[in-house]
């Protein structure tokens, strides 16, 4: 069986001590998913165990050891899209939940539910309703403070003080790196995508970012009537500017029929980022993109990453390989953050097996008080 | 001084004996703008003030009178959209907060301010940190028992009593009537769109519509380089089904050039929505759209509405003139909902001034806590 999958643990700034083990965790996720992959199973649970293994590691800014906010508590979002349903969870400003991702996962499996007297299942909850909703589908829940990480809460304390001796000219940086994210193509060339964050350092108590919102985030389009290629992406950056640029959509929608990614997905960082008019008034544009293409026809793909940020931890690997590829990308040094894109690429072949219908199942759930 | 509004109140049925009172809640709302509009106001402040007045009225389901969630608590969504600076902001599944759209507005001008540290204002705030964020900028928060109407809560004890003796044949629909919206464009060119909505029927706790997501509920673009017209829009229908089709920037972006502005929207209706491959597994497919577009050099302008739904109750007016035009727009008697759309249009004159540059302020706030 094969599948490829791809993982980033943020754009930002990878500081020069951390970069091994910043790897290190891109690796095990790739290993996670491709294990996944080669049972058979499918991109969705394949994407949600990459996500898992990042969300767990304390380096990164999603699920434990998440920035914390203003009021010193976790908070975080969590999307997962299914290019073939084409059915979106997520879960925004949530606390408590263990992992976060498997909850975008669970919400986004629930679409295919009908319950009764026409109601539609929700496909995005937040707050204390998205951490009930956790509850009662069995999902692990932990107090507030086994989500906070030690380096955390150094990083809280530290921000706190800077704030005290504010002054506008102080351009420390709160969240050198935000967002974690995965894509994948199965067997069956199903595509999906996930994204999982705990936002801006001392972000407001509720606030939601891209990683909660439809076309930011996440987006997994499969192939289909007059499309050749299915896509993936998920995006990392500054929530509020992902949001209003609608990164993940554009992204993965530029690579559809050109003849060359790279250069498609340059073009769609420029005109959709870097030129975005909803960016106007941000003089520094931070983002990351990591997206692949695959034709289910040829089984030829790619893997294409990009960012304006300094640099982005970026791995990947298909399920026939031994080991995945794991890189630390580098804007060129004489290039200023925030103005110009750096963007990358790999080619990958995954032959498609006769495409069954697949169906989306939860497992065992208890949630009869609300779909009654 | 001139400008034009229209607004809406819902696509869904309106029952017969209750027609009239929704003319007249359309009506006040169109008279609220138009006076701000007449005194030189801006979009933004004009779409607030008519969304202000549908709140308030017991009838629609937005703010106070809202659906109730399955707990049996009022939980609102709304945002609002600046089409010269093409901020948005939005408050979603928040309790207490009087009125939701002014909580939204807030949020959408706050995005001009910049934050010490590189940290940028929240774009999307859910649950009680939206809560919390409106009491700091000194909205009107009141007990959790004031924003239930008497009407919403027997609604709310048939559905619960409905649910018990639920069987799958049984179609009664929980909430008749989706979201309230406006769309605007004021004396200077500028149009803005908002939305509220109280979401659908025993939704769960925590549960974010349309009305809270970037692109769904609400859209407005000033004409820039290249792009003759401005266009504004918001919808209403189910949430989720607005979330993946993204209907209001579809529906808006259609309008841009098409020598017939009705003949587009009636398009965009059937290709973004009731063909949509994002509403695959939907057998109804219900919505509403209210659009305007406007041309600044000529000042000719046309309001648009298309719906799905049995009907949609939908007012207009010109600050030029005395009274809104407020009517009841049906689907043809022999046609089932959900499958075909009906769309019709009207035209109006703006003659727009020389375009100052805006300053979007919010007025007297105490936020230092958070912005320090």
């Amino acid at each position: 069986m094969n599948g490829f999958i791809a993982v980033h643990c943020g754009a930002g700034y990878h500081s020069e001590n951390l970069r091994k083990e910043y790897q290190k965790t891109c690796n095990q996720a790739c290993r996670k998913a491709s294990e996944i992959l080669k049972q058979g199973g499918n991109a969705v649970d394949a994407v949600e165990k990459a996500i898992i293994e990042l969300e767990n590691s304390p380096l990164s800014n999603a699920g434990y050891g998440s920035n914390l906010t203003w009021d010193g508590t976790v908070e975080c979002d969590a999307s997962l899209m299914n290019g073939q349903t084409l059915h979106f969870g997520a879960c925004g400003a949530v606390s408590n939940v263990w992992n976060p991702i498997t909850l975008a996962k669970n919400l986004c499996i629930k679409q295919c539910d009908s319950l009764s007297l026409g109601r539609v299942p929700p496909c995005i909850l937040t707050g204390q309703g998205a951490r009930s909703w956790a509850q009662r589908m069995g999902l692990e829940i932990v107090d507030d403070h086994k989500m906070i990480s030690a380096r955390a809460f150094r990083n809280f304390k530290h921000c706190k003080r800077k704030l005290k001796k504010y002054s506008i000219q102080n351009d420390v940086k709160f969240s050198p790196l935000d967002t974690v994210g995965a894509i994948c193509v199965d067997i069956n060339g199903v595509v999906a995508a996930g994204a999982s964050s705990g936002g801006v350092s001392l972000k407001h108590e509720g606030r939601v970012g891209q990683a909660a919102s439809f076309g930011s985030g996440v987006w997994a389009l499969m192939s289909r009537d007059g499309i050749k290629s299915s896509v993936a992406s998920c995006t990392s950056g500054c929530g509020e500017h992902l949001i209003r640029t609608q990164l993940a959509k554009n992204t993965a929608e530029s690579l559809f029929e050109s003849p060359s990614p790279t250069e498609s997905l340059d073009k769609c960082l420029k005109k959709n980022f870097l030129h975005s008019p909803f960016l106007w008034d941000v003089p520094e544009r931070l983002c990351g993109a990591l997206a692949l293409r695959h034709d289910p026809q040829t089984g030829d793909g790619e893997v294409l990453w990009g960012h304006t940020t300094k640099t982005m931890c970026v791995g990947y690997m298909s399920s026939e390989t031994d080991r995945p590829k794991c890189i630390i990308s580098h804007l060129p040094p004489n290039v200023e953050p925030g103005h110009k894109a750096v963007v990358s690429g790999h080619p990958f072949k995954i032959a498609i097996q006769e495409s069954p219908v697949i169906q989306w199942e939860v497992a065992e759930s208890n949630c009869n008080g609300y779909l009654s």
